[in-house]
């Protein structure tokens, strides 16, 4: 048999062939490694450079000198925009799209003044605005609490890392208005020295703490969910020192945190109408999460809200933080092949079928809060009410809990669908004992509900004068807002620039 | 420069580096085209023997003979056993697992017997034994008419070759009982001439063309499911000639054909104990697939229940039909990458929640069938029950659209949830009216409902002698049965063996 060298010898054009074929198949080869290798950047692309941010720097233009990308998406959380109908800006006002929702808070600041959310870029200005702080005259007064701050301003991380969580709930929310000015942003998630996630707000660790769990022992992928967690959550003002208390001592479910509230025997507000004890979900958005396949697999807040996206050859995150259905293709299709139309009505069927429910729910327990009040005015005696406002206050709690959240009905759309099967329930439970009763006093007909189609009609129906409270707000913008403005401008002009 | 073989000619070495690098490369290609290639088996798999199997023969051991691994998976439908606590050949008394079913069918048939479906293999078996067929004396005897057997037997699919499906129904189920022997198979989804699907009974077909749909435009993938549609769907046997009917025509949905029974003014019964004109529902669980997002996202009936498996290096699909949990590494993990635990956990997540809903909406329209009952024996005229009845019987078809179906919690969880929502506040409504109709009869009690905490109690409320049927069934099995097999041995005896 002949060599190698000797066949290549006789026929040159074998050894090139040989050559140039090695050499393209190592090329291609050599292709495939680097984009394994680029993989790597991925890991890395969180360029941190040597910045002089303080560590609860509450200026986000301070951080964007550093970050530009993160902060001028982060801006754009001024434009958070996915219902066609509204502009990105505009306040989406729920009483007026569903009046009912005055009559089910009636007696509770949320009946005078309730908008969706709009963009972190608007936090101040909207608990500045919205009818609900009231409009103290000064620094000392109204009814709002400091702790009403808690969420809105990385302001708030810097106030705490001066003096403990218990100064800083203590007092009147006016006290604070000149400390308070920056909107949500860069040092509430964010430890400057190394750009790594962290928790500013005591609450949640504390909630860990309780339930035995560390939560510096969470892992990157839970950090990213777990910042949103600081406040995305169900949660409540804890006795005289409005303490910032996270109810999940037994368990995140509706039902666990139904039964810590009452052990306690906490109640947001008694109900104007019926007089029922009620309770008020704020947004448990972590903990409906917790219930769906999304979390289930892994999948964090951060993965969908604030997606991976590319500007040429750089990765980073998307810091505007808005809905997936906004940039399904940086978002959803990441994972899902289908087409953004299809993922779009797989969304919004989701939505419909939970909503078809809720809308239920709401018509039975504005007509118990009324029945209820029907039988107030009979002469119906309190131990002969207990059951039924408990059923009312249950049923309404599981509604709320539904329907205050973002985007629960996609998050877990089968467990809105099982309490707000529950909340009908009670609700109709507490409407048949009512039947009952109103005939044990000598009433069988159907217990008149005033004309609450609009909610100017609504307001009336619960005897509230929005005129009056919208014109003190007027006042307090006007007067005592500037005041703020000019302190906070003060003080921040002699902080590095 | 050298040349290429010069180089070699000085270090042979290099020429056998280049040259076995090569080759090594060109193996490790050929190893990934083999893998491609052998992609293809996936589309060949299905080997095709020339047979002399008849049209519609009914035997499923005559085609084992020329498709053996179909046949052997097919007979397993003999042991089909996902629930732990049961012996896969084990009958599960489903009014003995809950007995509030006994009151819900309280003067149908269902309510005296009613068992989860086994495998095909006992379909003969199963529909000769229940109690629901009464118990023939001869041929011209009983009120089961022969239309029941439509979805029992390849000797079906025989008959109707051989006259007009209007024939096929006529008479007593008794008539056929000689004729139609075989259980559920091959010749009912399967053309001996190709092997491929086709559908065998017209109701189907019938339904598709009364929507301007032809279902012989199906495809492949399609028809992997719509031959189970054949039989797993909702029906009626519509008129004096009880033919069998799918009622789509206002669509699939349970309002959509809750709708169209309205309109024909259709009852399955009067119930016994409220009066109410009532719907049962058969398993339509095309129509609840059809809702949930494996069906929405293309998986067929057979992908899941069916599945490909390797024998060696034969791959055909295994016709042991049965719960995907019972194979879930052939099945579910085909496409889902978690752990067998995980899976498992995630359908019995849905089915738990869907369950919750389901015993709250029975608890509720047992109940009203008690209040309703109570108002008639008042005196309560027909007008005031009008609506209550309709209630009733919208709330019962809801429920029982959710709970007939095989596996409906876990095909489509939130339109099952959504249905059972507006089931529990249809029940609701109904005992709200019924409340205030009792009072104004003069009674503002609790309406008592009787011990229904086992079957026989159940069975006892509703006023049904258990023990005369099955004395009666026994005789039946004893006494006609044995004829009708040893008719059917001596046809069979005469046919090709």
């Amino acid at each position: 048999m002949k060599s190698a060298s000797e066949l290549v010898k006789e026929h040159p054009w074998i050894g090139w062939i040989l050559f140039l074929g090695t050499m393209g198949m190592v090329f291609v080869l050599g292709l495939f490694a680097a984009t394994i290798l680029g993989r790597r950047n991925e890991a890395i692309f969180a360029y941190k450079p040597a910045t002089d941010i303080r560590p609860y720097e509450p200026r986000n233009s301070f951080w964007g000198k550093y970050f530009p990308r993160e902060f001028e998406t982060y801006e754009k959380t001024a434009e958070t925009n996915f219902r066609s109908k509204y502009n990105g800006s505009e306040k989406i006002d729920m009483l007026a799209e569903d009046p009912r929702l005055v009559v089910l808070w009636a007696g509770y600041a949320f009946s005078t003044d309730y908008s969706q959310g709009r963009g972190h870029h608007y936090a101040i200005q909207d608990i500045r605005e919205t009818l609900r702080t009231g409009a103290p005259k000064n620094e000392q007064d109204g009814s709002t609490p400091n702790t009403c701050w808690t969420c809105k301003s990385p302001d708030v991380a810097r106030l705490m890392s001066e003096m403990t969580p218990e100064e800083f709930y203590k007092g009147k929310w006016a006290s604070r208005g000149s400390e308070i000015v920056n909107s949500i942003g860069c040092a509430d998630c964010h430890d400057p020295a190394s750009m790594n996630l962290r928790i500013t707000r005591p609450a949640l660790s504390e909630a860990f703490s309780r339930q035995g769990k560390d939560i510096n022992a969470s892992t990157q992928q839970e950090m990213r969910s777990l910042v949103c967690a600081q406040c995305h959550v169900e949660y409540y003002f804890k006795g005289e020192g409005k303490y910032v208390t996270f109810p999940w001592d037994k368990g995140i479910t509706v039902e666990a945190i139904e039964d810590y509230y009452d052990s306690y025997q906490f109640n947001d507000w008694t109900h104007s109408i019926s007089k029922a004890p009620m309770l008020k979900a704020q947004h448990p958005d972590w903990e409906i999460a917790q219930m769906g396949i999304h979390a289930q697999r892994g999948v964090s807040c951060a993965d969908c809200h604030m997606p991976y996206i590319a500007e040429g050859a750089v990765k980073f995150t998307n810091h505007h933080i808005q809905s997936p259905l906004a940039m399904i293709n940086t978002s959803c299709q990441v994972c899902h092949r289908e087409s953004e139309e299809e993922l779009k009505r797989n969304v919004y069927d989701r939505q419909t079928k939970v909503f078809e429910l809720r809308v239920k729910a709401e018509d039975h327990i504005v007509r118990a809060h009324f029945e209820a009040k029907k039988a107030w005015d009979l002469g119906a005696k309190p131990e002969e009410m207990a059951e039924i406002l408990k059923l009312i206050r249950h049923a309404q709690w599981r509604w709320d809990w539904t329907a205050a959240g973002h985007g629960s009905s996609f998050h877990a759309p089968l467990e809105m669908a099982r309490i707000l099967g529950t909340a009908i329930d009670k609700a109709q439970q507490a409407r048949l004992l009512l039947v009952k009763l109103l005939a044990n006093y000598g009433f069988n007909d159907d217990v008149a509900v005033p004309d609450i189609s609009t909610k100017d009609k609504a307001l009336t129906a619960i005897g509230v004068d929005i005129n009056s409270l919208k014109r003190d707000k007027q006042e307090f913008l006007e007067k005592l807002v500037p005041k703020w403005d000019e302190e906070a401008r003060k003080r921040e002009s002699s902080w590095p620039q």
